[in-house]
């Protein structure tokens, strides 16, 4: 296993002090309320292990978001809280991937699916999406699918290319999952960090898909509390309960006054959700225009934090390791090259950025990236 | 995997309204400035990623924790931050079990090893201790070893039996890993919970085992906050950056907040050790008492939150699954049953019970004893 590129590029960030644009984390935009709430928590409740699936409380407030926002029909029995989405991904792998299974990944995909499905056993397949669509090509998939798949990680809203991906696509992987009897671990963390006016649609919501999604949520990504570590799956009682027998293992349970600050936010916080979207979405447009005034080829995003910077589009002729390490080293700013997300046919023209930033840390990005430019031309 | 034993009776413990003396969590004793000092971190601290491998105050903090009290001579380079020890030696685990390896286990042995051990493509190789001595003796261990053992995982002191390992028993274990080149995961998350007037050695200080030990601490232990999930593994560089990496795919990072305060608490906070040891010290003396009185025999404990009763010497002829579910259903109480430790060549006659509790949690746990007691008479 080798250092994630996240941490890798916050470390250079850090050791030039430069502007991090590369991992993923607003800097603006927790409600101060929730705050408040944990700290309550920390003081009245107890700091002993909650249980292993999570409190109650917090079970049943994430079931009644999902039926409240997304008509998911969910029990607080389809919910295992875990310590971040990352381990809710890595739980439900080691659950459902045994030694001699293939895995579908999507690349470029979150740099934890592939070592994980590996360090499970299992030998990751990847299918690779194709800028600047990124579409969801059934052929391309069927190609991948052999009579040892036995699971997709799917990411929609999609990391790092920032796509929504449309009901047909979506319908693409039900039909895949249902006609080779597949698990897909769709990781939807960024539910709720949608930037226009489209819908989110989960995929456990397709006909016939309830039974064999596993839905995986974060509360950090929902509350902008990257830091808090609090994510929960969601599936069928059987497959929750098998992803909730490895999560035991894993880290037992999470932080009860977190936890409980959680369920306050999904009870309580829906007021909060809209504000955040457009908060995020005016942070999109003013990095997209600064980039884009500055002779930088950028591609839309739809959701996520991020957006993606086409090298080869603004005349910059060097691959996205070398622009990153440029950029971080002499320009400036932290950025993620996309080929990190990927291990074979991986892009190598394009970098991601992500703009949930203050409009200062945004402006300092920018102004960074112009001087990247120059290094370059 | 099957449902964690702790997880089992604190539900059946909620089911049946019981006194829960099974999973081990103390109901007193954190210092309430470390909950002042995480709540002011939720307000004034960042609550975004911490790097992964923790923040830069806690490893050094955990580091010059560790050469204060214990003469390790350790760098912050050489700690990892966890989401509790359960992750740490799940890190640990899937960082250094390879497919084929074989892991000597000592049992009665906490409940993920086995499960973590296999979940990483690796072979449990258990060794009973035997009560009423619990001996670390080196024949049964040499007996063990094979060309394809890889690791030991070593608990000291020892859950569930309370013991604190002497001298001797800690160089057959070092003797072996040397001459096997073995690693060793050494649990040792009750270092500080000792009672009597013994004092811990850590496995890395004997010559030679710098450089093979995974060292494993909690903070939950140390401060009496099972729930706030932070731990640490302490290694030589190589060792812990393997580890550092598989715990970037496993929960990436901690919240916080908590590490704030848990720098904090290893800073200032040493103070706090010796009142806490005697308060745990008095508990099990209450305990204990109160047991005996009632005609238990009660194995003698010299660090952890758990004594041990020997049913047969105490005239209960059934099971220490019978009598844990008798206990908890018809009686009113949670221990755990010891036979749950191992899987193979298990003790059946014996239950844990955790005696980190107010007196009063301590007296409604030994009345219902003496009730569970009489359903067997
Ligand atoms: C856990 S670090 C990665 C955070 C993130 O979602 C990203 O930067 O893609
Ligand atoms: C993580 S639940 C188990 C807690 C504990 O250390 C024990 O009860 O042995």
């Amino acid at each position: 296993m080798k250092v994630s590129v996240f941490e890798r590029m916050s470390a250079l960030a850090t050791k030039h002090g430069a502007v991090n644009l590369g991992q993923g984390f607003p800097d603006f935009g927790w409600p101060p309320e929730i705050l408040e709430a944990a700290a309550a928590a920390l003081r009245n409740g107890s700091n002993q292990y909650p249980p292993s699936r999570g409190l109650a409380e917090l079970r049943a407030a994430v079931a009644n978001h999902y039926s409240r926002h997304q008509s998911l029909a969910l029990t607080a029995e389809e919910i295992c809280v875990t310590s971040g989405a990352t381990e809710a991904l890595g739980a439900s792998i080691l659950a459902t991937v045994a030694p001699g299974d293939e895995v579908i990944l999507l690349t470029p995909a979150y740099d934890s699916y592939a070592p994980m499905v590996r360090r499970a056993g299992g030998t990751p397949a990847e299918v690779a999406l194709r800028p600047p669509n990124w579409r969801v090509e059934r052929q391309l998939i069927e190609a991948a699918v052999s009579p040892k798949t036995r699971a997709i990680i799917f990411n929609n809203p999609h990391n790092p290319t920032g796509r929504l991906f449309d009901l047909e696509e979506l319908q693409t992987i039900a039909d895949l999952a249902k006609q080779h009897d597949l698990v897909v671990i769709s990781d939807e963390v960024w539910e709720h960090v949608v930037l226009g006016e489209r819908h989110f649609t989960p995929l456990a919501s397709l006909p016939g898909m309830a039974e064999r999604v596993i839905k995986i949520g974060s509360a950090g990504k929902i509350f902008s509390l990257t830091g808090w570590k609090v994510g929960w799956i969601a599936a069928s009682p059987d497959l929750a309960g098998v992803v909730a027998r490895a999560h035991q293992f894993l880290t037992f349970s999470t932080a009860p006054n977190l936890q409980v600050a959680v369920a306050y936010g999904l009870t309580e916080g829906d007021a909060w959700l809209d504000p955040m979207r457009q908060r995020f979405a005016r942070a999109c447009n003013r990095m997209t225009e600064g980039l884009r005034a500055g002779g930088y080829e950028v591609l839309e995003a739809a959701s996520t934090y991020f957006l993606c910077v086409d090298l080869d589009a603004s005349g910059i002729a060097v691959s996205d390791e070398e622009f990153a390490i440029a950029a971080v080293e002499q320009a400036g700013v932290a950025v993620v090259p996309l080929s990190a997300f990927a291990e074979e046919n991986a892009c190598r023209h394009l970098v991601r950025l992500c703009f949930g930033k203050k409009d200062e840390t945004i402006d300092a990005g920018v102004a960074a990236m112009l001087k990247a430019k120059e290094i370059f031309s």
